[in-house]
């Protein structure tokens, strides 16, 4: 956004979502109970943007000024309902990676993670097949006497962990957002990364003697993801995530944000199913809340989307690399004229959205080019209705 | 709809607005305080709507059903505001005398009761130019030591009126509603009434001597709203008005509903300014509350609409007639060619939706066989995507 906001003099505003960051419409008590936090969802979020950029352009008598919307992830998501629902304030929007179509079940469960294995299997099928492995190994510590103390050794831990679940989540994590962030240059999107990773982790695997451990394998591809500045000595498994971001978002999957996900036998995780009866279990005693499970298919849609909005809606690009496990629960083709979705193979989680470098392929210089001109066409169609009076 | 409904084999569902009847979230103490009021708005109401038509569709084993929404008045706005944010599970709307333009600064805030003027001085100039004069006698009565003795006499109220406004309010309703109500046939809406009772009322008025007060005349006049079965003996200027229905709307208007209105120099009525200052301390006071001038435009939109909704959205019936004041602040021309306006000059508030009689003139037949064809051409083209898949 940064690179292309002088071709279109735009003005950028980044606003900050209700109870993340410093808006906290309770102060110190905003995570205190469900009491407040049921002002923490999508929809009141949205109604924020909205009376805000109404504000904005009225305090700076812009208010004829277009306005587009630009999301990743989530916040793509919140871009293409905003333009749904608010098509008076915002005349188009870039959702990039918005994983829409992952609720309820209109996207089968298995395939984020199906998704993600496909990334390793795509590289190195030895490589997929080592991780695949790994979680027996992992799991043999379960009944092993000395299992914690061998696994805090394995993963060079800082203090030793006191469950097995923390190096299996570790690992876990480092898979799953390698995936996500398998970007052709260099990254920094939650830590420093090479170029395409999911291929340097394959690498490491697959560069290992026959006789290796599976687990010492997957320990050391997993460090590339933890420690590729190699400024750690040793690792934190138990370590505390940041408190409110992810909290916030853990409360928002408890009430509306159910995306349910389960491994296949074909995947490289260990196979898995979703309850959402054990999951409304959890959030019950953290939160004393019942997610809704339909809830967000019934406020936003989802299915049938190509039929419900090819003659109704217009202006939203869905931008998405394949790369990307998210992309399988976003729109991948065209629904009509005005919603279009951008689709590149080597694409990963809102690469779109990355400052544009010397190293850029082809494909993603293209990509954010066609998007410019999508959103050139809108803003010059506003202009000429507004001439037309 | 009851007409109509065997030609579409449909199910008719008549939804319960939250916090009228008997659809009471807090039960007794629903209408308490700011507290349990707060969940009493436009936007919840149709989430409940969604939700409502949503569950009541699997229960029925029937989620492929196409489903069109219907609407007039506040419940016309809430009929477009529905295919507007809920495109994915109404396929159309039909809004009928529906002023959601009747927000902010969209129509001017005179064009009601300048509506209203023109309905009388259509029908009779000497009419309108005797209601006109009229409160000026009637304020004369405020001086006047016997003043409100001689106003109960006049107004052959059953007790002795407390104040002047009584009897002002009670004209002021009868010559609103009855230009709302100005329906080609015998009425039974709010009171039984004559077919055009705008004329009737006229006739009334130019049918005394010139020597007649103006009072006298307009009391004759709003005798015909009140009395047109002629079972009143005398009537109650001060009575109570339904308690629940009347309140909930005073609270909306309060909060979100705000639709200012003026009379201008032109207008039958004493010409009049809105304070939105006043406004908000009188709701302050009742609800402690501030009104959001700005919300409903902001959540629904309005301004531009032609130019926002003609490449976004579709299948929308604005229908309106001319007779009624709120028409002006509806929408009157087609948007595109889904999004159309029947607009006929002798049709009143929501006439299209009163049972078909078979004194119902020609244009009325029409208004009505154009929804019919409009509906079913929506419905035709649902079936048609579902067949393609």
């Amino acid at each position: 956004m940064l690179d292309i906001a002088p071709k279109f003099q735009a003005l950028l505003v980044f606003i900050e979502h209700r109870f993340y960051g410093e808006s906290m419409p309770f102060g110190n008590d905003s995570y205190k109970s469900a009491e407040t936090l049921g002002y923490l969802n999508s929809q009141q979020a949205l109604a924020d943007f909205a009376v805000l950029i109404r504000s904005l352009k009225q305090n700076l008598s812009s208010e004829a000024s277009p306005v587009v919307v630009f999301g990743g992830s989530y916040g793509g998501m919140l871009a293409a309902w905003f333009r749904l629902k608010y098509p008076h304030i915002a005349i188009g929007a870039l959702a990039s990676s918005a994983p829409i179509l992952q609720f309820d079940d209109i996207t089968p469960w298995s395939s984020f993670y199906d998704a993600v294995s496909q990334d390793y299997k795509d590289t190195s099928l030895n490589c997929y097949e080592v991780i695949k492995g790994s979680w027996a190994e992992l799991d043999a510590f379960f009944i092993h006497k000395e299992g914690l103390a061998e696994i805090s050794r394995t993963f060079r831990t800082c203090k030793n962990v006191r469950s097995i679940y923390s190096a299996r989540n570790w690992l876990w994590t480092a898979f799953v957002y390698t995936a996500m962030v398998n970007y052709p240059t260099q990254a920094n999107f939650m830590m420093p990364l090479p170029a395409y990773p999911v291929q340097e982790m394959c690498k490491i695997i697959d560069g290992f003697s026959p006789t290796a451990t599976k687990l010492s394998r997957v320990f050391a591809a997993a460090s590339l993801y933890y420690n590729y500045s190699q400024t750690e000595k040793c690792f934190n498994l138990e370590g505390e995530a940041d408190a409110h971001g992810l909290h916030g978002w853990d409360w928002q999957a408890c009430t509306e944000m159910v995306m349910p996900m389960t491994c296949s036998e074909e995947s490289m995780f260990p196979p898995s199913s979703f309850s959402y009866k054990e999951f409304a279990e959890i959030c019950m005693e953290k939160y004393k809340v019942k997610p809704r499970q339909h809830w967000i298919t019934t406020e936003f849609g989802g299915r049938r989307i190509d039929q419900v909005l090819k003659s109704f809606a217009s202006n939203i690009i869905f931008s998405n690399g394949l790369q990307d496990p998210w992309s399988r629960g976003s729109v991948l083709k065209n629904i009509s004229t005005n919603i279009v979705a951008l689709v590149t193979e080597k694409g990963a989680h809102h690469v779109d959205f990355r400052a544009a470098t010397k190293e850029d392929p082809e494909w993603l210089i293209m990509q954010r080019r066609q998007e410019v001109e999508v959103i050139q066409k809108w803003i010059n169609e506003y202009y000429l209705d507004i001439k037309q009076g």
